[in-house]
């Protein structure tokens, strides 16, 4: 047993397929995104444009935020210093819980270290507590969640993605009588697509099913005072738990769940993911809680993301650019291929300064390749023609095809491929 | 099928058996550590000790921590923006990386959300990697190592805690060519004790196993450089991986593995839990550097904790109150039943200001109940002379036995009655 050995191999097998993954190590400029410095290996910093961000509202570096962090860090510390149990629950931690709760109109939330720990450990939890659970995921769904169906140890029935026949179908096999559970996202943040959640609600109160919703990409984005497509559409209240994140637009980190007083116990009492590790600092509670406020009254940052998104796609799909189909601020542009999508990236950065990540497998199925852009608020129309020019270049220079952007039919037979697993990272 | 009823029905069981949790909410005041504020549900703030603190050097108020983490955040901002691959790479974190792999004398590190992620993720791949892998597992090992061994699903065989005759049965059984992986923590946190980390080393080598341990309740603590209890034994190149928090001692948030270079790059490009999350922010990875610099020079913290814990110890043995064994900072002190520890806890906080968490059943075995207390280097004299004196009159007032501490005997009698599945929180 050559224990090194097999862990080169596995490491090999990644370089060969040409996903092996090389992180920017960038630095952030507090009040200037999306602008960042960047440095190559041992080289200097330089200054790039980053369009991928997923602190899609600039909330991260918004000076209330940094001022209540600072504020609270200041007053309180760094950490926690425990478990939500043991010495770790603090006040700020706690009026963030009711902030959450209130965002979405629930009687309780409770805060994660990450989204993906949220997703990973109430899935889990709730379905293990429900005798014979089904649980109902959607095709599509968030690596978070699959990890959430597979602790669960329950059985399970994945639905083609959005396809609300194939989950009727699959909820009347299962009976009215038999405990189910749907999980499904919001927005699928590979393809800036988003769930009819009304119909999914329809279905689940006509076989008794309960659902569990992933808004991780829309929170703060979408919605009058920014709780995401289910509060957009009028449908929060139908809807059993939801499901967010901290890390995205909110800006800062830790991940949660709101739902009914006694789910919220429940989870609480019983989730291992949730109960042995330690809470999340005050500091980051305090700057999460001035993050939700703020979007809660203001909604500046929402409609200048969806201006400058449509004025991206616009401005991109003019060029010829494949931009593929979507109804969000997410924007994903063709290149079908994992080398040429690593390539025009490189090139992007080292000749551009614009840094957006290469979109290969798992994250998307073989054949669907692409660059991934996330134009935000702060994105201005310079920086848009900027990027449309550099990815002319971009396109030239590697001779990809210029298009318009494929039909949704093209799109949804390579979608049919494969089952993403691993959506998001 | 009523949801509802199978939640609540869920809550009571936990009510019946006196494990339901109450979190006590606390505002920590940076520079006072372990003097904090306590809010009881709506009444007013109250002045209280804490004597259960995980920040067991108060490392989350140093000044240097607090100062390096405010200065991040106002120069970078509050969150990374994205996972590691997209976009959420950050300066400080990569430095982050290079201290941590530099504290253990390893090729690299990797830093996740939290520790109980670090176990989770690492151990789950790793394992996965290996065919066939074998995983020896301590008994009392944390719930995020055993979230580890589950996630693998490949086969495991639980050792009898610390007991090197059985670990050598089951590594002989499995035969040498087969991949092994042994996991253990090196101090177990809730009784205080410590594994035997040269002798399983000799283990591993004589039936060639990898080695994987975790060093939470050790990291910043034990060893001259306070990387740990391997480094203090001298054995830390003998370990594969070593596993940690910045929770802890370090007093921040977020977890961590150190191995081999080709070990750190497996994970890295194979675990989902560290792919698919966003990076912790440039103020905690700053905040954790900043803690473990400082404590990688200065002994003064290590020392005052050992002085001040076994001071503790003896003044609370003299008094007769039942101080169970510990090689450790870690003290617990025996109730033996889940309802008299929780009272025990209701009158120090409420009669004395005193907050010490109850540890019941799961945490521990039932029988088992216990206060347990974590001195560190700023409980002086007089606070250790005020709880001794508040221990003595709830020990009288709810007839609780004074006694010397139970033999070992018993203690490893009351052990044996179950496996602790959840150790820690
Ligand atoms: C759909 C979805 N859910 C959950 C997560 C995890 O959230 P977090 O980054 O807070 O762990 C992500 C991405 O990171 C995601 O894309
Ligand atoms: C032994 C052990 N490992 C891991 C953890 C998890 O560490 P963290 O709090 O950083 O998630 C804990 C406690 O929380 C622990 O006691």
């Amino acid at each position: 047993m050559d224990y090194q050995n097999i862990f080169n191999e596995a490491i090999a097998s990644l370089k060969d397929e040409k996903r092996y993954r090389v992180f920017a190590n960038l630095e952030r400029i507090a009040g200037r995104h999306p602008h960042a410095l960047w440095r190559k290996e041992n080289q200097n910093l330089r200054e790039i444009v980053i369009w991928c961000s997923n602190d899609y509202l600039g909330m991260g570096q918004h000076p209330k935020v940094i001022e209540a962090m600072t504020e609270t860090v200041q007053r309180m510390g760094a950490g926690a210093g425990g478990t939500r149990n043991i010495s770790g629950t603090n006040y700020p931690l706690v009026q963030l819980e009711e902030e959450l709760a209130d965002l979405h109109g629930k009687e309780g939330a409770l805060v994660f270290s990450s989204g993906f720990v949220s997703n990973e450990a109430s899935i889990s939890t709730i379905a293990k507590l429900l005798p014979d659970c089904l649980i109902l995921s959607d095709q599509l769904n968030h690596a978070s969640m699959i990890a959430g169906v597979r602790g669960a140890g329950t059985s399970k029935k994945v639905w083609r993605h959005n396809d609300l026949e194939h989950l009727e179908d699959l909820l009347k096999a299962a009976g009215n009588d038999r405990a189910k559970l749907i999980v499904f996202e919001s927005v699928y943040s590979m393809d800036g697509d988003i769930a009819p959640i009304e119909r999914i609600c329809d279905l689940a109160d006509k076989y008794n099913a309960m659902t569990y919703i992933d808004e991780v990409h829309a929170v703060g984005m979408y919605g009058p005072r920014g709780a995401g497509i289910a509060e957009r559409d009028g449908v929060m209240d139908r809807i059993d738990i939801i499901e967010g994140t901290l890390a995205k637009a909110f800006g800062v980190m830790g991940g949660y769940i709101t739902a009914s007083q006694t789910i919220i116990d429940a989870v609480r009492s019983y989730a291992p993911g949730f109960i042995f590790t330690t809470a999340i600092p005050p500091g980051l509670a305090a700057a999460a809680t001035a993050s939700i406020k703020h979007l809660k009254e203001s909604g500046v940052e929402r409609e200048g993301q969806q201006r400058q998104a449509q004025r991206t796609k616009d401005v991109l799909k003019a060029a010829g650019l494949p931009v593929m189909p979507s109804d969000t601020h997410i924007i994903p542009v063709l290149v079908a291929d994992p080398d040429l999508c690593k390539q025009a990236t490189d090139l992007l950065l080292d000749k551009h300064g614009i840094y957006i990540q290469p979109i290969n497998y798992p994250t998307v199925p073989r054949g669907t390749e692409r660059l991934r852009i996330t134009p935000g608020p702060v994105h201005n129309d310079a920086l848009i023609d900027h990027l449309r020019d550099a990815l002319v270049d971009v396109w030239q220079t590697l001779e990809l095809p210029f298009t318009d952007a494929p039909a949704e039919e093209e799109l949804d037979a390579a979608q049919g491929q494969a089952v993403y697993q691993f959506a998001g990272g």
